[in-house]
């Protein structure tokens, strides 16, 4: 019986999906289209991370109660998760990865783990810097549950920052077009991809930070074409060096209060691709409206089929970009 | 000297936009690219109405303390304004409709009363079940200030009710395709314009609301195709409904927590359009994640070229449309 969503697996309450639930059950007999893990690193949600830490107790000891608890790794206090990685114990013969996967691959999830059904037997190791567990346990994918196989020409945590962001390249790369002038807020991991491959479409890149450094690495490495030093979170500053000149405006700053910024810099009839996870959805629905700019206005989606595929391929291909993710990865 | 944002007007604190200052001047001399209008009607934003009502104390003389002390009727409580209407007094030589607006022109202003810059002389009357006042005074319009000419064919609180929600139709009319499906979550009365646009661009349209009736009032009068009756807070009840069929959704639901209904009810390779303020942009970019569905997700701009003409068109030529805004505003 096909259950894409993972529904049947909702302990309780009855009737919400996965995400939502209070409790999963780990432990039901392998659905015909589910992928079974096992689970080597928990990937912890940094937030929920320094939540674990500042409560003083044993972090293992905390994780081990949640998944007892849940059925999931879903910290109850801020209600993020994060991301496994592990290898394939066993694939449905109703999964969609049916043909691709084979027992042994190493593969992350890139669906939450606020999501994701888990049993852990051992945690083996805490690394504190890297927000990660090492662990046995086993996992459980659903049909709709994205993945992405592990590359074997790249570092572990160069891959899981890639993976971390990959949304960001694919929807630059949908959206683009040869010519068009492109600007992209924050000279980060996913500013740095979306440069790439806004480049990489043959569009005119701009790149936008308020580290001078940052955006003038991104000119100097080939990644972008042109660089602006300016405080995204103040609007005049960046209406003043943009003049409101470009085509798309993409925006992978770190931080609240850039939506206007990201509409000033759009020419009237362009578009603004929202990245930052700081996006206040009425900031800039009202905030194009108080300017009368008629823009239209993308949620970065963090999923685009081929996703992880697409972002890898272009790390891969661009030097410039391993250099950028090992500085900052470590 | 061109300022299309009205910068010069801000008093404090320097260096922002109108609607993030706190004071701003309105008794400054006309700019150039200005627009002066003698001011008949506030009507002031639903929030704010009630929280004046609320504080217990004459609402009048609360509106023309806060007018007086900030130079604009914005809410310092609330953070919300309304919009005006009044008449054209002056049109500055450098404003972009000097050539469409004359003198004594009966207009509607679509920016925010938390950016416009207002002097009232006197409050006639407070009309608390509108949630309008009656006053005599002057506001200022900068270059890039939206409004609309208020139709002599219309009854003004129809064609404010419209004014209020026509960005909905007019980004309809550019996204639905012939012979699409298309789902409009909410049958109030953004819903209404979505679902008579959408239906004039040829798509096959079925509207959905928790409340039977009102969605089978759409099919009753021709501007649905098939009416649904589900709560779009329970996303495994629309699913179950929709199959996740639909090639774009129009979210109008006037409640918080639909992402996931729009996200689920919308075909892989969809689109979702969200014109519900209480949207969560983080609910709709990592929901659509956590699904793996591969949909295109738009903030719905309250501002699209062209949107007051089209959405008053659009009422004058669907009596249906104006049965169910007369029953909604008489």
């Amino acid at each position: 019986m096909s259950d894409p969503y993972g529904l049947r697996r909702v302990v309780r309450p009855r009737g919400v999906l996965p995400q939502q639930a209070e409790v999963l059950d780990p432990r039901l007999p392998m659905g015909e289209d589910e992928l079974f893990i096992d689970v080597e690193h928990l990937n912890i949600d940094a937030a929920s991370f320094r939540q674990l830490e500042s409560s003083g107790r044993d972090i293992a000891g905390q994780v081990m109660e949640i998944v007892r608890a849940r059925g999931k790794m879903h910290n109850p206090v801020t209600g993020s998760g994060g991301m496994l990685v592990g290898r394939v114990a066993q694939v449905g013969p109703q999964h969609p990865a049916r043909a691709e996967l084979r027992k042994g691959d190493r593969i992350a999830t890139l669906v939450s783990l606020t999501l994701t059904p888990l049993v852990l037997e051992e945690i083996r190791a805490v690394h504190a810097h890297a927000e990660r567990l090492d662990v046995r346990g086993q996992a459980v994918l659903f049909a709709t549950g994205l993945w992405a196989p592990l590359p074997a020409d790249m570092p572990l945590e160069m891959a899981l920052a890639v993976l971390d962001v990959c949304g960001a390249p694919a929807w630059v790369a949908r959206l683009a077009k040869p010519g068009q002038r492109v600007l992209v807020l924050g000279a980060g991991k996913s500013g740095s991809l979306a440069c790439a491959q806004a480049r990489k479409n043959g569009a005119q890149v701009t790149a936008l930070d308020y580290r001078p450094e940052a955006s003038q690495r991104l000119v100097a490495e080939g990644l972008a074409d042109a660089a602006l030093a300016a405080d995204a979170t103040r609007p005049l500053e960046v209406y003043a060096a943009t003049r409101g000149a470009f085509d798309l405006v993409v925006n992978c700053a770190s931080v609240p209060g850039t939506e206007m910024a990201s509409i000033l810099a759009a020419r009237e009839g362009g578009e603004v691709l929202f990245f930052s996870m700081a996006t206040s959805f009425t900031a800039a629905a009202l905030g194009a409206e108080g300017v009368g700019k008629d823009v239209r206005l993308t949620i970065g989606n963090g999923y685009a089929r081929g996703h992880a595929a697409l972002a890898l391929q272009l790390v891969r291909e661009t030097p410039a970009l391993q250099r950028i993710f090992t500085a900052r990865v470590g």
